[in-house]
């Protein structure tokens, strides 16, 4: 790869587009003739109005989300959420959660600090290997919601439906797979991710909500939480994290000039299954989740040696690829390729592994 | 000023030293030959420990924290530090606060919310134009805490003395001064401080607390504003805000390379100094703060016209400065002069203000 630069295969802060990089660093000095940084901008000047609102602008355009959602900046990241969704989105004081994993885990742990949580559905007993079909749903008409991790970057799964649940609002904490397709928001209350995948860098979520499910928030929590006073504020009831919101503008910018989000699934399909497809002949290496299960965004596999395995990182790092070593939780190999990661990359990683393969019969 | 730059008096966020950019912006692509960004790493990763530590170990050399001091990394910036200084330090349930300004205000607030505050000192009736003295403060000796503001960036007022408070544990919120002189940590229990003035982007905040003032986070409360967890977990129990950290390091480690935090207090007493004296010497300008209780970062001052401190801020964008119209509480003029703005800057703004007050007599 060009510049030194190396195909990099992390779940998360992971690898980001070339030109978006190129445009933050020329942007670095002085942001569009202001004489600043978009850093050292005030978040209450005319530059940085555009530049939010722009961000917010590109995001409801490229992912078509309907009028009646705003769309929030909130800081902390997917974990910050996983207290935000009940203390906004409880009232009788029930909901739902289906354990996919370990980031479901521990939503589902954190919600219970506020009321009763029921499991839906989980696959904890065959460690996380599967995503719950809708008919495996227990499913309460009367919870206040029924929450999702819509693809469970340790396990390698993706929930590949929209869960029907009547009149019960949706939660789906899309951190690893948010823009890598079009989403039907109208089957979802609350669509929520950390940035650090395919929106930018660490440090934000995006939360995107459907405005009738706001005002309900608890009393007496932290006041920063309370997505009806961001919404009334524009996120902006305190500083905002300036920067990330700018890299995220330049990232769903990104994402429209190479076509949107349909091609940045059918780019994801293609890299994804190309894997898939691989793991699937061959004879050393075998895909860790279950077939109907499996995520575009996180291909785990494994020997079944771990030695093995951990020679097979070790050389992945030689030759120009880095962060392929699984979660202790899962062990094996993981290659997480998010919108960013060229085709290219996959297929160095291809040729890698059936070298690799080859070479240790 | 060089490529366009202009002279930023924004209030925060607010202007970054030239080579911190600079530096940003050339490792932007490809950090120290690791073949990518800061942005992209895994916060995970051998490199960006070296980062997160470095960032840790250079803030405590620069400070001079006590080694019974933790320094943790948290987000939500300073309003978040609001809520998680009660939820952390309460244990009896009271708590001595100091109103001196917005922020301060904005603090006693949200602890109502979660125990019985007392207002120990208030210069609320005056507009917050002083900071009370030592034998102003009514103080509990039993209280969990005392709180403070050190620095008042609405309102140009900094306290320059450490209260005395006896066992009762002193809690600063130094968002607007810190790293511009030095701190005797023993005098504090806890001093934090939101990123986006002298420590880099906003959407961060740098919590500095004693260990032994840790360990009785309130229960049901969201999990990441507990400072033993985050103690416990390196400030990584999700994902860091990794590039705000990053810049961090870089602001921190040119403090250190301009020769360390005495040399920011003397160029921030110059630079503020020369204000000053010609406020005090001028017949047009009045500064706004008690002069016992003047601010070393934030010097407001107006005409007592409204007019014609509109066409101040107005005619001094044309002559390349921003951010100087002051905050719609106190009206006139602020210039924020933090540790990156240089001294030709204060000397510019200074001979503007001669020639409009030559020209509006």
């Amino acid at each position: 790869m060009a510049d030194g630069r190396i195909y990099n295969f992390s779940a998360g802060p992971s690898m980001m587009p070339v030109p978006v990089l190129e445009k933050a660093a020329a942007q670095m000095l002085n942001y569009e003739g202001s004489g600043m940084s978009v850093m050292e901008m005030s978040h209450r000047s005319k530059y940085y109005d555009d530049i939010i609102n722009g961000a917010q602008d590109a995001f409801r355009r490229v992912m078509n989300v309907p009028d009646n959602y705003q769309i929030l900046f909130m800081q902390g990241g997917a974990t910050m959420q996983f207290s935000a969704i009940p203390l906004n989105l409880m009232v009788t004081g029930k909901a739902d959660y289906a354990i996919t994993g370990n980031f479901a885990r521990g939503a589902y742990k954190e919600a219970k600090k506020y009321g009763e949580i029921h499991v839906a559905a989980s696959s904890e007993a065959d460690n996380f290997t599967w995503i719950p079909k809708q008919e495996q749903l227990d499913l309460d008409p009367e919870a206040d919601y029924f929450y999702i991790c819509a693809n469970n970057t340790i396990f390698g799964t993706e929930w590949n439906y929209d869960p029907e649940t009547g009149k019960v609002p949706v939660v789906a904490d899309m951190s690893s797979n948010i823009m890598s397709k079009p989403i039907d928001f109208t089957k979802y209350g609350v669509v929520y991710g950390g940035a650090q995948k395919n929106m930018g860098p660490a440090g934000m979520a995006v939360v995107v909500i459907r405005e009738d499910l706001m005002g309900h928030y608890r009393e007496n929590m932290p006041v920063l939480l309370d997505y009806k006073l961001m919404a009334d504020k524009n996120s902006m009831y305190n500083t905002p994290p300036t920067y990330s919101i700018y890299m995220f503008k330049l990232m769903v910018e990104w994402v429209e000039q190479m076509g949107g989000v349909s091609v940045m699934d059918e780019r994801a399909r293609k890299r994804s299954g190309l894997l898939y497809d691989y793991l699937d002949a061959s004879d050393l290496f075998k895909g860790a989740a279950q077939k109907d299960s499996r995520s575009r965004m996180n291909v785990c596999f494994r020997t079944g040696d771990p030695e093995l395995d951990k020679k097979f990182v070790a050389e992945s790092v030689k030759a120009g690829m880095s962060n392929l070593k699984g979660h202790r939780l899962v062990g094996g190999m993981r290659a997480s390729i998010y919108n960013a990661m060229p085709m290219e990359g996959v297929e160095h990683l291809l040729k890698f592994m059936e070298n690799f393969e080859k070479n240790n019969k």
